[in-house]
This record gives C-alpha cells, structure tokens and sequence, in this order.
C-alpha cells in the first residue's frame, strides 16, 4: 500500500480469484468456467461488432435488452446490464448498504460478499450453515439489513427451492434481497418469476457460466423499475459505458442460440452426475449440486493436500481455508475427458496415501 | 429512486454522457469520438479473441502490459488496465480521497470528477480557471487533497506545458496528482516521463479517442508501484476481471499499429487546424486546443441555441448548461467532409438570425 491510501481502506484484503496460471497447460477445474465455446453465433455477433469501436457503446444496451426481455419474459425497466455479474453486486452493496443497513449473508458462500462489503465500508453479518452445509431459511426471516443470497450457493452447490426463496423476500418487505443466480442454468429454480410480486427483490445472473462468456464480461441484474433506476444511477456515476459493444453483440448470440445453450447445459449435468457418482464409489461426500461444480470430502483427506496433489498431476481444483471447509475440495464439471483425468489423479492420491 | 437506496445517495445525479441518438443518423460531433475505425490489426486481435470467450480473462492483462510497457518505455509494475479510463479515475477517488482529503479540480473541467466525489462521499473543492479559460498553475501549488487535472482540459481543450505538471507535483509531495490525458495525443505534452521521479503522480490514459477503441473500453494508468498496488486492490475488490479478453487483445493490436494510429492523428490535428480557421472567419473566438475538439463561442449567439439549431440540421455537437460557458459549443474534429457539413450548418444558422 502507498503512503497515499485513504485510511478507510486500512486492512481492506481484495477477492483472491483462482488462479488462472501461465507456466503450463493444466486441466483447469477451478475456476468455474464452461469447457465449451461460446455459441458460433455469439462469437460472429461479437466479431461484428468489433468494426465500429470507435464509437462509444450503448449505455443501455438496448438491442441486448430488446432480446432478453423477450428470452426472459420481463420487461426492459427491469434489467440492468454490467461488465460482469460482480458489478451488479458490487452496485447492490454501493446502493442498498450502509452502516445502519449492514449486509447479511451465509459464513459459507461467494468470497466477493465480504470483499464487496469491506470496500464499501459496509458493516456485514454472516449467518452459518447448517451442519450439512445448507442455507437454514428460518435464520433470514427476522433479520434486519440486505440479503444476499447465491442460489445455488457457491462453493457448496446446493439449491434452495423457490418456495424458500420467497418465504425469504417475504418475511419482510422493507428490506433488499438479492438473490445471485450465476449457477441456476445447471438445476436450481429461479426466482424471476417473483420480480412482478415483490418490489424488493433484485435477481442477479451471469453469462460466465452457462453461455460460456467468462472471458467476454456480462452480468444482468432483474429487479422491479424503482431497484433498477437506483442501479443505473450508480452505473451512470461510475462507467455508464460499463459494457462494450462486442460483450453486448455477443448477448445477443448467446440469448438467440437457445438450442446450444440447452445442449450445453444437458451435458454439464450429465457430466456432474456421473463424476458425483465415480467420486461416491471411491468414498468421498458429495454434496447434491445444483451448479456447474461439486463439493467433495473424504474423511481423512485435507482440501489443500488433495488440491497440492491433483496440481502436481496437472489438475487444478480449488479448496478453502476456512475450518469448516479444511476436507473439501471444490471441483468444476468439465468435459468427459476432463472427468477421467481429474478421477484417474484422485485415485492415484489415494493410492500415494497408503 | 426506490424507497431502499441508502440516504448516503440522497441528490446524488449521475453524470450525464452525450447523447447517443438511435432515431435518425446525425454528423455526430458531440462526444469526442474518432471518425476512423480501429487499426485492422486491432480489429483482427479482438476477433480472434471471440473463440476463447468461455474462459476468464487474464485479471493482469499480462500480454497488453508487456506490448504497453515497451511502448510506453515503463514497468509492467507502474501500470494498471481498467474498462475505460474512466474507471481508473474512480478507483483513485476510492483510494485517495475520504472526508479528510477532498478531491480538488477546476471548475470547469470533465463533468465526471464531480459525479465521483459525491458517490464516494467525498467533499470537492472547484479552482476557477482564469478569465480566458486556463489552469492558473499558482493555485494549485499550496492546495490540499488530491488534485485532478484534465490535461488538455475539457471541454476548453487547452493544455498545460509539462513543466507546470512538474511544479504543481513537485509543490507538495504528501498529495497525489492525478493527470488524465485522454486527450494528449493530439498535442498536449505528457507527464509520463515524471512517473519515476515522483512517487505521488498518477497519469491516467485512454484508449477510446486517439487509438478509436471508445466501444471498447480500455484505459491504463501508470505510476509509482506503491499508487499502482493501491488501485490494483481496489481493482481485485470490485472487478478482477474489469477488462474483457477482446478488448485486452484489441490495445495489443491498436499498440502494434503505430504507423495507423500517427495517421489517424496526424489527419485530425490538421482538420483541426482548419476548423478553427474556418470558425474564425466568420466571427467565433476559438480557444487554442490540443484536443480532438475545439471550444468555440460567438458574441451574441447561446451556445444552446446553436446546438438545437445544428441539431435540426442533422449536425450534434455538445453545449453546457453553466454559467460562464453560456456561448460556447464544443466540437469533436470529425473527417474533413463532417467539418464542411458543420461550419455549412453554422453558417446557415447565422444566416437564419440576420
């Protein structure tokens, strides 16, 4: 830190993202991300675009907007477009936090929440788990401040049903809750059916995941107009050209080619069936996933060292130093072959083990 | 505003950017743009990016900072990439101004500084420019906080020697200078050869005006290491991945075509020229820009009169609702047919009103 840095942001510790390394190609299970390309068409939208940059883009991403509306069944005063879903969060915290509304969320879930929370100076208050490591919806009801929610929540995988999600929005009115669906395309339910009912109720998706844009950057928050007018103003008091013209063409292809998306998403969770599977045989705990990765423990054996291991053989997964966390190893659903790769390495671990 | 937004936001108005009309096609010279599309090498990057777009994009921009660094003539380590310049800018109001360091501009200067200020609750003090528009250098010598300049200014155009850089820096090495050189490669000097003399000097960059990339958002800023690890935290505790693969490869390209680039502004320096020449012939005072938009104003003539009239002719150019700007429009160079459209519009207006 300089000399210079503001004192409010004495001891701020930024979000750590997995790592992306340079030195050799692994199988990379860590990060999350689809091994699939982006749609043929996403990527001739994006091309496309690239020809008129010297123009600014469109703060409004109306085209982009005009698609998902319709793909979503929502209107346009109900969405906003950021450079990534992490923005829309970060907007949340700017907007609807403060330190008389401090920010709640679970002990266990997306590390950016506390991050996102500490930047903006915004007290927060982590809610643990159950013991199965599962969002306990009565614990949200009676709690003053804004909820964030990730549904399915990450690093666990598990879903929450939307009868829960909205027991949740419900409870109390006067308060903000997000509820971040990065991961609901690979099985959890999501609750944009709700933003018509609840005006204090802001959905968040990312097409990192599921539409194979990671690299791309864009997020979509949902909400009802009054939420969204708060958001934009952030947006256009920070970066009101927060998307680019290429990242916005591609949205569009990825929200038309609905068949490749499907196709995808059906394969991912084909896929994650049966690595849940082969890892059950070999003794492991899964927790039921939702999402696009798997949270796996076998007793006796710690995250790092079977993280360090799998590494070594050229397999790189993503484990937590948090106590609760110590045995578990996150574990993105890859390709088929990726799968067979990352059983062949646990196996051989186990093996070195005895 | 909805009836969650925290009251740390109350009157907190956005900043406004040029109009972006979609209803008809216009002479567009309201919003800096460039008239030429990016270099074909920086085109032919972005593209090639599109088919990586499912993984995350390098949070270090590794292969844009080495190509910049031995562009540049500086270390990977005094550079920072951001979504647009504008984002770096934000990040230094987050990192070097709270309630006891206000943030200090001129009064008339980028209509952002002031937006940033009151979203992060920061107190601002406005330094008048002097009767004819310009920085009065001595009243930034003995100033607190952390002081930013537009070099050239905006929307004037008028741009400060660097050797009054050098004194405002060097008056007081407690406080930051932020300089932001969108425009200096148009004519203005650079301080970037200060940045390993002093450690309390931010330079920031961007790519939207001179390399024709404004679509897709990409700005740098350089300083010392210390400033440069400062805004990287915050970079990495709201955006890690805040620049998208395409646009990280499409400022390799735009850097790598040097010969393009020189062109391009070698063309709008002299379109300048002739813009300013033609306005002054028939009565308007122009101030002297090294930007790629000139400051123009005729005695008896509003500025927003001026606007609507051209705007009714198809021209936009972009006029300011403050006080002391009341005659002045400001006009980004277009190509040489744009300018003839323009200075025809201005005539037939002033016709109109004899």
């Amino acid at each position: 830190m300089s000399k210079f840095i503001s004192k409010k942001l004495n001891g701020l510790s930024a979000y750590v993202p997995g790592e992306q390394p340079q030195d050799k190609t692994y199988v990379k299970l860590n990060t999350n991300e689809c091994p699939f390309p982006p749609s043929p068409y996403a990527q001739r939208m994006a091309r496309q675009a690239a020809g008129g940059l010297n123009l600014y883009c469109d703060p409004e991403c109306t085209v982009l907007a005009s698609v998902a509306a319709e793909y979503f069944g929502v209107k346009k005063q109900n969405m906003i477009f950021t450079n990534g879903s992490d923005e829309v969060l970060n907007f949340a915290f700017i907007a609807f936090c403060d330190k008389d509304t401090p920010a709640v969320f679970p002990d266990v879930t997306y590390g950016f929440y506390p991050v996102f929370a500490r930047l903006n100076g915004v007290p927060y208050k982590e809610i643990p788990l159950t013991d199965a490591l599962e969002v306990s919806v009565k614990d949200y009801l009676a709690v003053k401040g804004t909820v964030f929610l990730a549904n399915p929540n990450a690093p666990t995988g598990v879903a929450l049903p939307l009868s829960a999600v909205e027991e949740i929005v419900k409870a109390d009115p006067t308060r903000v809750v997000v509820v971040d669906e990065a991961y609901v395309d690979f099985g959890g339910e999501s609750a944009l059916a709700l933003i018509p009912k609840y005006d204090n109720l802001l959905v968040t998706r990312t097409f990192s995941k599921s539409r194979s844009l990671a690299g791309g950057r864009l997020g979509v928050g949902f909400a009802s107009e009054a939420i969204i007018e708060d958001l934009k103003r952030i947006q256009y008091s920070t970066n009101p050209y927060n998307v680019n013209s290429m990242t916005a063409a591609a949205g569009v292809g990825a929200l038309l080619d609905d068949e490749y998306f499907k196709k995808n998403v059906g394969t991912i969770v084909e896929n994650r069936r049966r690595l849940t599977a082969e890892l059950k045989s070999i003794g492991f705990d899964v927790l039921p996933s939702s999402a696009n990765f798997i949270f796996a423990a076998k007793a006796g054996v710690s995250g790092e060292a079977l993280y360090l291991s799998l590494k070594q053989k050229g397999v790189l997964v993503r484990y937590f130093d948090k106590p609760r966390l110590k045995n578990y190893v996150r574990i993105t659903v890859g390709t088929a072959e990726e799968i067979d790769t990352l059983v062949a390495a646990v196996k051989a671990t186990l093996e070195e083990k005895l």
